[in-house]
């Protein structure tokens, strides 16, 4: 079962080099064909690899040469062909109208093992907001 | 494996009657110990069943009698002793301060079948963000 734990959560870890290689077929390859996204801007919830491939693209384009990803704190539950992990993740870089963003945020992924490996089959990115002011807290480090 | 689905299914539907009562024992009953909460206002990241009876409290106080749940769309991936599932929430009621509140949220839920039965070990909840302004998406229809 470690040795389970210890692929997803490379999995996870692939994401940084592929976000600053802002490399889509190489993240979009790691999701199922039915992906279920809850993601943390714009739309409560989409549907399909092709929306996470609409959505990766819109992403990158809203930022300048230097987007960057960290991330924290894997932890991974794994079961037989069913697993699920969660993270905190922070983005950095400069959007193309000048903004510098340094955000922390929180992801769930939703793992199922396929004939051809281990896909992730829903993915739940978000920022908690500040319920008396409506505020999305981007200001928050772990 | 579809009495398994069957059963966390029955467990989410549960929380829709003990967020009418306000049953907080009956709601951190489903969670486990070190449970890993990402609350949709607030924080980033907290922990363990104690957390979530806080949390329950002060969302509890923060509204009038008229406090509802609806869920939809609910979705699980079950394996064996590990599962995840995902839904939309609707929380509607009145504030005490007099605001009316209708809102849709996002929930995914880790699950870990333990001696006594499966409990919940992460829950993610959430509203999207507009990336140009900021703010939260809080009039957002499924």
């Amino acid at each position: 079962m470690s040795d389970v734990v210890e692929h997803l959560t490379g999995l996870i870890r692939d994401r940084i080099a592929a976000v600053r290689a802002r490399d889509v077929e190489a993240l979009a390859e790691q999701f199922a064909e039915d992906v279920v996204i809850f993601d943390a801007v714009g739309r409560l919830r989409d549907q399909g690899r092709g929306a996470e491939v609409s959505r990766l693209e819109t992403w990158f384009g809203s930022y300048q040469d230097d987007l960057g990803l960290g991330i924290r704190d894997i932890e991974i539950v794994a079961g037989d062909g069913v697993a699920f992990g969660h993270y905190l993740f922070r983005v950095t870089g400069t959007m193309v109208d000048g903004t510098e963003v340094s955000m922390w945020l929180r992801a769930t992924v939703g793992f199922r093992e396929f004939e051809d490996g281990w896909r992730i089959v829903h993915e739940h990115s978000s920022v908690p907001f500040d319920g008396a002011t409506g505020e999305v807290l981007v200001g928050l480090e772990p």
